[in-house]
């Protein structure tokens, strides 16, 4: 034989190394998905010996390819290949899916090695573009391998990533689709019909090659065929066996969420243990980048009086902090002159990134970028960010740091109605792990949180109004994450209104009338919602017995449940009330739609003299 | 001349009108998107007059066509339509966007030719979807139009719905792409390549037919071409401009969201206002099936005192409704065998609905069916409808009534980790309108709050769990919405447990040896998260001064802040206690998820006594 088939034989010794490695990690474990590993062994073999380029020793060095588990269930695989390598030993691979183990049931980047959480389908790959985005804006020549199941090319979010890759040419990414035929259920849409998938896949712009995912040469020749390609990206459409090698198991439903019956039997038929050691290639010739050096940050400022809305104050710091910050890229879902990133899109054209109407990618590529050093701002309109909801749930889990921009929150946008409403992103974003939520009421403040964020970690939301309001800070004004503005008090305070965003001028104005009639009156601008300052708002509530809440927002999982998660039973004898947006909206302007809500100035004095009765 | 000419040389005129009207409307509103309407006026013109089958006088008989305004941005549009039918006058046509107009600036069912409320891109597709399989599983021939944008064809909800269309056949949906070229903030990604269109859309199995989208003739050929179809669906791919007709404003840049500036002169230009009234063609001939026939429900019983998962509770009792009423249709996103949907499927399987792994086609076509008269059940895991919550956004401003069931909650999965537990789920629907959220605690109890859901108008949700716990209700218990059961009572309570789901096990734990210690303890399963049963919290928190909260739920947005905001400020001197999932889970067996979360019974009991101290 000849060195060649030498290579491929050991690759195929390698593939049953996986394999038998994966039974044995589920058997102990006594759970797992062993069957979806083994479709996909001599894929990740070939992977491993041939064509990754990665350090081992140091994972998070730039230069690195990238694999992400796009079917994150194939977890026991992807150990099996770290032990493999040696990155693990045979004691760490028995942990899996143990309490304390950083081995869990879908890849976590509890591992060094592993860059996001996966395990939601159809995540990997709008991921995976935006790690080959991130690298080639580094001008680094490593590649992104993203495995994917073919169960989940079923997600839309496969489309947005299949459109976006090819649009942006690409060429350094390669999709590798295990189409073992059946999914967790039953068999999939297209079986094993690869020529489905190709030609799907092929019309978005993407070359494909198909072959039988159980060759060794045939899996050898597709990754080195992707390798050649620099100005497209490659999809591998890979027919394969779920339980590949043991016949207990092979193509047979019904085992997908279960380890092997007869583990034992299994690692018999498949070769027994091995132990072979692989040498991965070190990563390619280009390092990327380092991160940009900072400048002077130079904030926007809107004069004390006059009106401006919080997303031009978005806007403008944007491009301020783009200006000070060459690491930071921003993506907008093609509503850019609405959120306001178009500035920084015309100042800063490289570093934008036009995601059109797909929110899923967008903050897919944000996860995807931040992983290769880059500082993502993602924009859209506050209501179409649940549409990427899934998205930001795992990026919570992988510990992204991500910037989250929702503009025209509430009913404060007006006539456009309903639908373009952001009424739910305050529950959806203060429900996720460790985030920050930020909601700015003047220009200026929008514009100091807006350059705060770049330095947060994990997931920081800024939300921004549509309309404009009153500039009530000076530029100087500082706004720490955990703060709030104190805007009107007195030793005498009966009252206290908690507000935030555009909720603050209608308290102001509710504040004067009381003060009018003889009320003496606390309002607080709750800028930082979360964390929230509990403190401040405590020592209101002790102070005057009374919390008013008002935000434009559903009365469910925003401030005013905030403010009460801060104070009730923790501050004695305090009444509450909440305003909030109880009904449907339609159409109207803001202002009308601030009173049929019952949260403009009206209904805050209103709802005061109730409290106060 | 001969008739076809006159009857298209109408079509062009009748295009006019409805470009004059859009104009008109916008102009007096002040804002709105004439431009996109414009566009589309001669696609509609031709639809309208010579394809649509459809009684304006009855817009709910069954068997109307349906006609769906995904780019719902063109309401002017639509609206010029109703007036063209007669189905709206002139004055109400001049309503647009006003406070308390039907006239939206995106549709909504508040006028009763419109199904579903549109607004958020992507969504007519899969809806339309729903509704024309709604449409043949009743035995109806009614067509199901759908005027899409070109921008949204970027959303990967349109590529799952481009794939269950054929993938289930649907020759009586067609999708009007009305090309553009232009995007809200600049050009599409394609701009006016219908090719590109075409040849993806006909990948995934469509028949395409690419026209100019300002011809009548073509127009014509091509909506005929499509009812011609029986087995496929249609895509029609029109190359249109944008601001068609008014040389100010014809495929210029710039000008999306806003009204024309010079609107009386634009109306000359489009040859004056003009009143032709239009006869619509009548319903096709098939009537579809009448609403089944109710049979006595006979639910599932589970023993008290064995162990059973309410999973399984939901499973036998969807069986047991989809015995009772033929109206009942169920849509699973592949997991079937872990929801608990597969009983259902193997029982009845031409009423349910595999959507593979894409579940905002799931959500979609479950409110396209139910528009149908089907009483849709959706289901996947907890943590994946977060895939579907702009879905779900929508659905309620449509006033769609939809059982959604998220199984899989918590942490209590166990060692999948955290990617599959719906920790964010509760706050996510709480915060939607009108919603009710269910969350049972035995599979009696599960099966029961299944069959209650059939007839809740709005969104409902059932909350279940994939690890068993003890049956502690008999079978014929009742569980009215809005209600609560006392599980542990005396008059000396001290502490008030209020928990639902799988804490409530924990928490009769806990209260038992809480009880062995000499505290008297209540103990609340609130079954009904919303509403919640504020009357008997609140007596509860009276009788004993502090509330001590427990769900496998992140601590924002579930039932501890629910709990909150029914008592706080509302029964004087309550102390509180909330016990959540704060940290971020690994993998471990479902105890030790409960015990690492601080949710177990021994976590109860020292919150239990610190509250007491």
């Amino acid at each position: 034989m000849g060195v060649i088939d030498e290579r491929i034989s050991g690759l195929a010794e390698l593939g049953q190394q996986l394999r038998v490695d994966a039974v044995r990690a589920s058997a102990r474990a006594g759970s797992g998905r062993p069957t979806s590993s083994m479709s996909a062994a001599d894929l990740m073999a070939g992977l491993l010996a041939g064509h990754l380029h990665y350090d081992f020793e140091h994972p998070h060095r730039a230069g690195n390819d990238r694999l992400v588990f796009s079917k994150g269930h194939a977890s026991p695989l992807l150990y099996a290949m770290l032990r493999a390598v040696g990155a693990i030993d045979e004691e760490q691979l028995m942990t899996y899916r143990r309490l304390g183990s950083d081995l869990e049931g879908h890849p976590t980047p509890r591992l060094p090695w592993v860059d996001v959480a996966t395990g939601s389908l159809g995540q990997g790959l709008p991921i995976g573009v935006g790690m080959a985005l991130g690298a080639r804006l580094g001008g680094s020549s490593a590649r992104v391998w993203v495995l994917c199941g073919d169960g989940e090319v079923a997600e839309g979010s496969m489309w947005e990533a299949f459109a976006a890759a090819a649009d942006l040419g690409l060429g350094n990414l390669c999709a590798i689709v295990d189409v073992n035929r059946l999914g967790q259920t039953g068999p999939t849409r297209y079986e094993w019909d690869t020529a489905a998938y190709a030609a799907r896949i092929g019309c978005f712009g993407w070359h494909t090659v198909e072959i039988d995912g159980h060759d060794p040469a045939e899996i050898d020749r597709a990754l080195a065929a992707a390798e050649a390609e620099h100005s497209r990206p490659t999809a591998i459409l890979a027919r394969t066996k779920k339980g590949k090698g043991v016949a207990a198991a092979e193509d047979k439903e019904g085992l997908h969420g279960k380890p092997l019956q007869e583990p034992e039997k299994a690692v018999v038929e498949l070769g027994g243990v091995r132990s072979a050691t692989v040498r991965v290639s070190p990563p390619r010739s280009t390092e990327p980048r380092q991160r940009g050096e900072r400048m002077p940050l130079v904030l926007p400022s809107f004069p004390v009086g006059t009106m401006a809305a919080t997303r031009d104050g978005f806007g403008k710091g944007l491009e301020a902090v783009g200006e000070a910050d060459p690491d930071v890229v921003v993506l907008d879902a093609e509503v850019g002159d609405s959120t306001r990133t178009a500035g920084f899109a015309t100042s800063f054209p490289n570093r934008f990134i036009e995601c059109y109407i797909a929110e899923q990618q967008m903050i897919g590529a944000a996860v995807g970028l931040q992983t290769q050093g880059w500082s993502p701002y993602a924009a859209t309109f506050a209501a179409f960010l649940t549409r990427a909801h899934d998205f930001l749930r795992m990026a919570a889990i992988s510990g992204s740091d991500l910037r989250v921009v929702g503009s025209h929150a509430g009913v404060s946008i007006g006539r456009d109605g309903p639908s373009q409403m952001g009424l739910e992103d305050l529950a959806m974003m203060r429900a996720l792990w460790r985030s920050v939520v930020l909601y700015p009421c003047d220009a200026n403040q929008a514009a100091h949180l807006t350059a705060t964020m770049a330095d947060l970690p994990g997931i920081s939301y800024l939300r921004t109004t549509r309309a404009e309001a009153p500039v009530i800070y000076r530029e100087d004004e500082l706004f720490p994450v955990g703060g709030s503005k104190t805007l009107l008090s007195s030793k005498h305070d009966r009252i206290a209104i908690v507000a935030a965003g555009i909720t603050v001028s209608e308290s102001l104005q509710a504040a004067e009338r009381l003060v009018q009639d003889g009320v003496p009156v606390r309002v607080i601008d709750a800028y930082s919602v979360k964390p929230l300052d509990a403190a401040a708002i405590r020592q209101a509530a002790a102070d005057t017995g009374r919390v008013l809440t008002v935000e434009d927002h559903r009365p469910v999982g925003g401030l005013g449940d905030a403010v009460l998660d801060a104070v009730a039973g923790k501050v004695p004898d305090v009444r509450f009330a909440k305003l909030a947006v109880h009904g449907m909206p339609g159409s109207a302007g803001p202002a009308e739609q601030l009173a049929a809500a019952g949260i403009d100035a009206a209904a805050i004095v209103q709802a005061a003299q109730r409290l106060l009765a």
